[in-house]
């Protein structure tokens, strides 16, 4: 694929276009003249071609490589002065007096490459970055489920980037492009095989590790370090051991020698992801042990060589029977592992997913969140679109992120958020961060809607600063990816913050969830998961719908959350409505807080979301001739798709609760 | 697979175990001593070699084989007196005086196998044979929908006998033994593939043809001829013409080129099957021509010959509007073939499904029957339960299969029933016939559920004789795959005659079908097509349920049948109850004929089918020790897996109406 053919997607929100504005122009053009860079390997040659690719593209400019840090008008180094306050991948960009040339020092490599990349951000942003920054959180990671055989499971951007046929993929250097779009946002780790483990990808840790130290290689110079995702049966599988027992020493041993080899080949090597017990993988359960057993186990392994085991904490009864009111897999991860909190080692992550459920378009919080106290924590959020449009729908998910990291769980009183709990500020942590689970594929765009770049992008920014805005974020995006016109960077940003609420509006009312196709995940089914054995249910009948999670007659789950949440969630009149169902069995005709009854409300905000969807359309069009035609098209067409989706789910919708209910539209509008 | 492997159940309804009955035992042994076998050539080797094992099997005794009649005690031959009445097919048993020796007479060979076939089950059975018998059928088929990777579409008996990894299957003796055994039966037309022909498929009429050839060479001593699946797109995907109008010369051309291939290996090739412009299979549509059209081109290819093509008359719009309550899947079939009445060439059979959806486990019969009156005809029945337990749960469909056979459609006033039409009576047709869809695999007892295969046994003798009952059926099974003991018989005989009510009890109510989950069909699911594109939709609401096809205010379906059938399901009153909900929408509150509500029926149902399914179990395990210990054990595993899946059955319907329809259980049992 050539650049040209690969289309102008393709280089995301680093496509370094001519700078147009004359002062900007002359800011870089001065800035980037001459630069001292003072880094050496292979890092340092990604930040000097960076630099220079950022001042060709971007000011028509061939920079001078200088020695001396006096002739430079720019010096990047490690060890220069200032760098003192700097966490290891942090970075201090700083005006030097006299000479009005600029500074970017770090601790590490990473850190100035961290630096140049911001700096080169904010040049583009016609802002001129002055002062430190140091990430937020200590793993921003992303999780690829892509398996061996080129299938990326959840995955709506074309095949895996990484794998084909059980082995590579054939072109690498899109592997490369990747390594340093991600690095151009601070992500510093990733897995690169699906969660669900299955006998070809069990051989990544056996006869196919030099596939591993093959990517390993093309990631490290941009500071990311590889992971794998294990079976816990490796042993079994792959060494042909009769256990996997955690316990025993035979299997113990493997695991040890498995990791010696795993270092020898990757010396910076990440560590593993786990998804134990859960949906049918194996796990410690098996052999009568509990998940600190079977984490600490591998924990062992790794740990000599610098090594973290990052375990899965989606762990539930998938085999529920619905005729079960009393079981609830809200529930269950709480359940699990809060018995477990403090016996993990300390190089166990835990990684939690947003939601007590999985990765609906609305959940509260985990209440493991906060729950947890003495265990290491990393918050997992779904970048890939599984339950919220599956990148043919527009669904802008970082606000639902944002909630999500700004939720104040009082472990500790008031100021217990999630975005502090996983930066490692409430609880005392060896290790915390971020996991995404990434939406990126062989897609010529890498997102297969153009515009679900800006979730990859808005992911690792949150990772970087959870304190920026949703919005922020997105002109930051907008801007880089389309350039400066106003009105571009209106209408996007006007669709991008909408989305989220638009396609709750067409799907599925107040938190209840599911109400998906089961399987593939896309499209209608109320009843798809109601008589199912995944503990998702809603429990509608003619008269009302919903969970009751409280305390007080319910499940109790809402008991799992810390006072004052525990309170908010349990009473119906303190429970944001949003989250209603989830929490909640409420009545048709039960007055909401806007006025109308909870039927009229799922009519409106679905015939809303279909408006909405349509309003989103026209605005679209109105960008004709001002983004790249080619972009301009792509993204009508995923509109149009995104416009028959919405009018599925709100007739599909509308349909089933008016033939439940018998209670018609007030406002007569067709429903079948 | 040794015979001993394969256990008892392999050779169905034809384990020559010795008979016990003394006087039974004198008779054979008197009848079978001296036989006089006149035919020749292949089939004349099957009738000996049949002779000769019952005689071994039955009476232990070896027969001796004679030159001269006068010698024989059995004459069996071509030419003999007595055999002017028959058809091609039919023979004659007749004692000769003064001797008292036996005759059995045919016409052809193929008539003296059906002869002796039927001369040693009545035999088995207690009965000595005498006088005439032509098959009331002509065409008496087999449909198998095998793919050449060995999988079986709707196979639920494990992988095909015929195929597997793109070419023949390994073991060809089971092709035999089932030859044998579908001649026991008077079966004499089998299509070897799919109806849903795929890229290596298509090939059989092409590089693959002499597999098809050994198929024929296998099937031909035992009179069954050899038929294709084939695709419409032949000529485009095989022959890489540009088109596969049938209009077209150049396509014209190709098909009489293959027909020449294929009759220079397979003499006796019967025909093509086709399933064209029906569930995204190609067709004469494509090109703007329509079924005629379609149809004669291809036949005028097989003419010459002597083949026929069996047209699938399956054909209706699969990608409707669930919110589209106008068109009417049920009227598609009848719609699109009547105008062509009397179009066809006079060696083209349309193929025509017994209800005019899909082999729901109650459906009125095709109006088609009794519609076309210039047209041959085939019925085309469902052996293979896709929709009726598939072999998990026992299903006998002889009563169903019954209905349909003995449904008058009044064409030409009282006394146009379908097994007239089919037995080409009615109306003047060159061929009539029935189908069925095969229900065997490579499972060691054939049909995956012994019991199974009453249902394959029933199909052929019900081609044979349509007049037979289903417990006359059921009795000849029995006795000949379990021997004569009294309380075997009684106990199955009751199993098989019940188990379609059975069925029908915990699954769907009144005619209204599906609720099925979609996909493969197995296990309950309400709304599973009902806001799907397939066009079977119960339009379930909180008030009433099922849909308007009468002529009158509905869908007008029920205007496509004649006087008096017509008015009977226009009219609520007289349609029959079993099929309400097919032609009616009724109320949950609305009394039927029981008293009963529908509400109430439904649930009462329900409630009966598992615990009728509890009773067969019961009624089964007293049958420890007096069946084969291994179909004992197979028969009870299977009713546990019923008893599991009635129950789900029961529990969803009921759910789903009792939360649909707020109407508690008069009874008071328990619905979640």
């Amino acid at each position: 694929m050539t650049n040209a053919q690969k289309g102008r997607s393709y280089s995301c929100w680093l496509g370094y276009d001519p700078v147009e504005d004359a002062a900007a122009r002359e800011l870089g053009q001065v800035a980037l003249r001459k630069i001292c860079l003072q880094a050496d390997g292979a890092t340092g040659e990604c930040i000097a071609a960076e630099l220079k690719r950022a001042a060709q593209g971007l000011f028509d400019l061939e920079p001078e490589m200088v020695s001396r840090p006096s002739e430079a008008s720019l010096v990047v180094g490690v060890g220069l002065a200032g760098d003192q306050e700097l966490d290891e991948e942090g970075f201090l960009v700083q005006e030097l007096t006299p000479s009005g040339s600029l500074q970017i020092a770090a601790k590490t490599d990473r850190g100035l490459l961290y630096g140049v990349f911001a700096f080169l951000r904010e040049l583009r942003l016609g802002r001129f970055l002055l002062g430190k920054e140091n990430p937020a959180v200590p793993l921003r990671m992303l999780n690829h489920w892509d398996n061996l055989d080129g299938s990326v499971e959840r995955g709506y951007a074309g095949t895996s980037i990484f794998w084909d046929g059980g082995g590579l993929a054939s072109d690498l250097s899109r592997v490369a492009d990747y390594a340093r779009l991600l690095a151009s946002v601070g992500i510093n780790g990733i897995s690169v095989n699906n969660v669900n483990v299955h006998a070809d990808e069990t051989a990544l840790i056996g006869p196919k590790l030099p596939l591993v130290a093959r990517l390993a290689d093309i990631f490290r110079p941009w500071g990311i370090r590889i992971f794998l995702s294990v079976s816990y049966a490796s042993p079994v599988e792959l060494g042909g051991l009769p256990t996997a027992d955690p316990l025993d020493p035979q299997v113990q041993n493997w695991w040890a020698e498995r990791a010696r080899a795993i270092y020898s080949r990757i010396p910076d090597f990440g560590g593993f992801v786990v998804k134990a017990d859960s949906e049918h993988r194996p796990g410690p359960f098996t052999y009568g042990r509990d998940h600190a057993q079977g984490a600490n186990m591998l924990a062992r392994a790794l740990g000599p060589y610098g090594g973290i085991v990052v375990w899965r904490c989606f762990v539930y009864n998938c085999t529920q029977d619905w005729r079960d009111y009393k079981t609830d897999r809200a529930k269950a991860a709480y359940d699990t592992f809060m018995p477990l909190d403090g016996k993990f080692d300390s190089n166990v992550v835990l990684q939690i997913k947003n939601g007590p459920m999985d990765f609906q378009i609305r959940e509260p919080v985990s209440p493991l969140f906060g729950g947890l106290s003495h265990t290491n924590q990393m918050l997992e959020l779904q970048i890939t679109q599984e339950y919220t449009g599956q990148q043919r729908d527009l669904c802008y998910l970082v606000p639902m992120w944002k909630e999500v990291l700004d939720f104040d769980t009082f472990a500790r009183g008031q100021g217990s958020a999630v975005k502090d709990i996983v930066a490692g500020k409430v609880f005392s942590q060896t290790y915390s961060g971020i996991a995404g689970v990434a939406n990126v594929g062989s897609d010529p765009n890498w997102t297969g809607h153009t515009l679900a770049q800006a979730n990859l992008y808005g992911f690792a920014r949150l990772c970087w600063d959870p304190n920026l805005s949703a919005a922020a974020i997105a002109e930051e995006w907008i801007q880089l990816t389309f350039g400066p016109n106003a009105k571009v960077r209106e209408v996007i940003l006007e669709m991008l913050l909408r989305s989220r609420e638009i396609y709750e509006n067409y799907t599925v009312p107040l938190g209840i969830g599911w109400m998906v196709n089961p399987g593939h995940h896309y499209g209608p089914n109320v009843d798809g998961y109601e008589y199912d054995r995944w503990g998702t249910y809603h429990r509608a009948d003619c008269w009302a719908i919903g969970v009751d999670r409280t305390a007080k007659g319910g499940t109790g789950f809402a008991g799992q959350y810390h006072p004052p949440n525990a309170q908010m969630y349990e009473s119906r009149e303190t429970c944001p409505e949003e989250l209603l169902l989830f929490f909640h069995r409420a009545g048709y005709k039960e007055r909401l807080r806007s006025g109308k009854t909870l039927i009229q409300h799922i009519y409106d905000s679905h015939f809303a979301g279909v408006e909405q969807v349509e309003e989103m359309i026209d605005r679209w069009n109105s960008l004709a001739g001002l983004v790249d035609p080619e972009i301009f098209i792509h993204v009508a067409e995923r509109l149009q798709d995104q416009l028959k989706n919405a009018i599925e789910w709100r007739d599909v919708v509308n349909s089933y609760f008016y033939r439940k209910s018998g209670i018609p539209d007030e406002r007569g509008r067709t429903i079948y």
